[in-house]
C-alpha cells in the first residue's frame, strides 16, 4: 500500500533522508490479520480494542500453518505486524493532548521509521491444519500484513524484578 | 551476513520456499546493539544475559538521535533487532533436549520467517544528541542490526488480567 504523506504537525521533527526506501533487509508477509476494524473505527490501542469484545483472527499463507503446532488456546502469543500506511520519516512528534513532541522512540505512535507493531493477545482457537488462529482483540485494521507470532514470555518480554 | 545455511535436523520441517528472498516490505536499519557477546560466549537468553551483570549499548545511525528524547533512564523500553544469520525456512524444529518438533511460532528460535528479535529492557543512560543509550543486558551478538525502540507499555505488552 502506498504510504499516506500527512503533512509534519507544529513540532514534528523530519529526517533529512526517508528510511521507507532503504532496503537493509526484507520482509517476508507470513499472512494477514483480519478484524472488525478500518481506519475510520479502529479502537485507539490494544486496552480499547478487548473492551469492544470483539474477536479477530489471524489466517496465515500456505505453508506457515505447521508453525503453530505446540501452541493452544489460552496461551498468549506476541504478533508484530506490519504498519506501513503512514510516513516513516518523523524523529519526534507531538502527540494528541500533550504539550511537546517527544522523540519518536519515546512513544507507540505507528508513525516511525520501521512501522512494526506489538499486540500480545490470547489465542482463543486454533486449526494448524488450516493455517488459522483466533484471538481475543486487536487494534490493527483489518488486512493488517502479519510478519511473526511468539509465545509471550515474561523472562524476556516484562521488565526484570516485575 | 549471508545466512549461514543450517542442515535441517530429524523433526525439522523445511517450507517449500524461502522466506529470505521475499521482499515484501524493507526495512531500514536505524542502529546497531553494541554487547560483549559473539556467537561463541552469548547467554541463552535475556535472563541468562541479565545475571552475568554485563550491560550492552545502543548505537544508533545519523540522524536518529532525536528519536530517544523523552525516554528516561529506569524506564523499560523494547528492542526490535535482527537475527539474519540462519535460515528462514524452517516451519517446525526439534528443541534442544525435546523429545518432539514444535512450529517455529510455538518457539522463540532465531531462526524464523521474519528473524525478528525482542528483548524488554532497562534503560541505564541515554544521550540523545549522540544517538546512545546504554541498557542493562541483552542476549544480542554485538554488531546486531536495530530496527525499533518501543517504550514498555503494560496495556499492550502483558497478557490482560496478569
Amino acid at each position: 500500500m502506498a504510504a499516506r504523506k500527512k503533512p509534519a504537525q507544529p513540532g514534528d521533527r523530519v529526517l533529512g533522508f526517508d528510511p521507507g526506501a532503504a532496503h537493509d533487509a526484507g520482509l517476508a508477509f507470513i499472512g494477514h490479520i483480519r478484524s472488525p476494524w478500518s481506519p475510520g473505527d479502529c479502537p485507539r490501542n490494544l486496552t480499547a480494542a478487548r473492551k469492544t469484545g470483539k474477536g479477530a483472527r489471524v489466517e496465515l499463507r500456505p505453508g506457515y500453518g505447521p508453525g503453530l503446532e505446540g501452541l493452544e488456546p489460552g496461551q498468549h502469543v506476541i504478533l508484530i505486524y506490519w504498519l506501513d500506511r503512514d510516513r516513516r520519516d518523523l524523529i519526534a512528534q507531538q502527540p494528541h493532548g500533550d504539550d511537546a513532541p517527544r522523540g519518536t522512540f519515546a512513544l507507540r505512535s505507528p508513525v516511525r521509521p520501521n512501522p512494526l507493531g506489538l499486540a500480545c493477545v490470547r489465542i482463543t482457537a486454533l486449526d494448524a491444519a488450516a493455517g488459522v488462529m483466533e484471538i481475543d482483540a486487536v487494534d490493527a485494521f483489518d488486512g493488517t500484513p502479519l510478519l511473526d507470532i511468539k509465545p509471550w514470555r515474561p523472562g524476556i518480554d516484562m521488565p526484570a524484578g516485575i
